[in-house]
């Protein structure tokens, strides 16, 4: 599924006063765990399986706090920290490695209707970066802490940190040891080695959207280098009408402000969310030279879900209930 | 001066053909040296002719690049890095202190049609942070550094680095032993304390806009805040018709995209430069809480300068070589 148009909603908004008993005001969700060149042949069934139990887990995790009227903000950290606690992701645990050799996480989250945000870069120790993030939007004067700082803060919040070893997976360790061999061939970094990131959309009851993104970053990465992820604007943004979450190689998507230009062409030219989102990510990110995909709703609870790599990790629960989750293209 | 619409320029556009030699592209730049609750009673007549002097120096520098044909990437920096060498403005010599004592110092660039973009963060012993954000842009993979990775890029880039010394000035010291008094005593932070950025915008005779963001963040800061000012879309932006830089409270900067929302309302909804800046600076911030100023440009050399703080320092050079210089409303 790359966009769903929300039919019910249209009818309800339609045929007002023609029900007994109005239906519950919409709720949807979208998540995803990475777009990138992914390969059939390095995913055999088992894995498969494991990533989309994942995926469920974190659709549930997050609808199920909109299903109980909670607010979209619960609702996106609920299912970001899913997949943070999965190793299958490169975010929280299962994190890529920096070159050296560390664990470096970075994370948003975004508020349409109040405009409320929070960012965290560069921290090593986080259990949750997300929740960090949203710490620092709910109990910070600001909105964006980097490094050290962003850690102190998060220390003085009781927030859960984890050791070095949390992090660590064998799959991501191999990765760096190959990224670090290719440098020192002079061979240019595998474009896969950029991609990695979890995120989610979600509208509530109430008519409120927002948005959530965490990812362990780049392999191999070096010079404190911050990819689009806890980039308000770029990688994770909310307004009342629309929410996104990115992912892809960070650095063009910073240079488009993919996430804002998204909703900006919603909101000033009236375009449909899915045309908006599919000219950013199928038409603006690769003129560039850029991958990835992103994950989009507004307020009506239309989803969209356009990459325009070989794969994307994703999941949805549309407004009418029909849920799935998809690997490759041909998945939907 | 807050807006000036390019009346040759028009001219010249709907009388094509008519002259024997074409009057050639226009050029244009804009400035400023940061926006707050500026009180006359602190700027007595020798310190505004410093301040203007320096204003003046550097709209010198940046338009003599385009003068010469120059890219508008070269005539931002220029302007910026002198902006950055006064002790006038919180940026480079003369930035705040963080709580820590230290001057933390941030910058961004772009380029607008090539989308080119670097910026950093959080570096503490650069002289001209701007150059440094132009060299990420040209040689890193990347887009935005911070930290120590970010002063470990610029030692290796050969970046001219200064002593603590070189950026202490007393009044911003003061400033620092004030903030803590405040802290002390419970109070809220001054407004002011927020302010101080230095930015520049400008089009070249190819056509083509760039701007650059300069600041040293905001007086007392911790935890490794990160303000808008190197938030690509936030604090700086430039695409094929528009660039801007802000300065304000950085926070109600990135959660309203400032920088990007005003280009996408010029581009989406078509709105003219002047009245998009107007409806972001003057509207939606103070909607929110905010408060600062922008300048704007876009590729017909309109310029835009609106701030809702009693006053902004800038300066401009317009497309029929007029030029000015102002600290208060009034002074236009």
């Amino acid at each position: 599924m790359r966009t769903f148009v929300a039919p019910l909603l249209l009818l309800a908004m339609t045929d007002v006063g023609a029900a007994d008993s109005p239906a519950p005001a919409p709720i949807a969700i979208a998540i995803h765990g990475g777009a990138g060149t992914l390969s059939r042949e390095r995913i055999d069934a088992a894995l498969e399986a494991e990533i989309r139990a994942a995926l469920d887990a974190a659709l549930d995790a997050g609808h199920g706090v909109l299903a109980r009227g909670g607010p979209a903000l619960d609702a996106v950290e609920a299912a970001v920290r899913v997949l943070e606690d999965s190793p299958h992701f490169n975010a929280g645990k299962g994190a890529v490695f920096t070159a050296e050799g560390r664990n470096e996480l970075d994370a948003a989250i975004m508020e349409g209707h109040t405009r409320r945000a929070g960012s965290i870069a560069g921290v090593r120790a986080l259990r949750n970066p997300v929740s960090a993030a949203r710490a620092v939007m709910e109990r910070s004067r600001h909105v964006m802490l980097v490094g050290e700082g962003a850690e102190a803060f998060a220390r003085e919040q009781g927030l859960a940190f984890a050791e070095p070893d949390y992090f660590r997976t064998e799959q991501r360790w191999q990765q760096l040891l190959e990224a670090r061999q290719r440098e020192a061939e002079a061979k240019a970094p595998r474009a896969s080695s950029y991609f990695g990131t979890v995120g989610a959309v979600a509208l509530d009851r109430q008519g409120h959207v927002a948005a959530a993104t965490s990812t362990g970053g780049m392999t191999n990465k070096r010079w404190g280098r911050v990819g689009d992820a806890p980039i308000i604007g770029a990688g994770t943004w909310a307004d009342a009408q629309c929410a996104v979450s990115a992912t892809g190689w960070g650095e063009f998507f910073i240079r488009l402000a993919v996430a804002h230009d998204i909703c900006a062409r919603v909101a000033y030219a009236g375009t449909p969310l899915a045309a908006a989102a599919d000219d950013v990510v199928l038409r603006r990110v690769p003129d560039l030279g850029g991958d990835g995909g992103v994950i989009a709703i507004d307020a009506r609870g239309n989803l969209a879900l356009p990459f325009n790599t070989s794969g994307m990790y994703r999941g949805w629960i549309a407004v009418d209930g029909t849920r799935g989750t998809a690997i490759f293209r041909a998945d939907e």
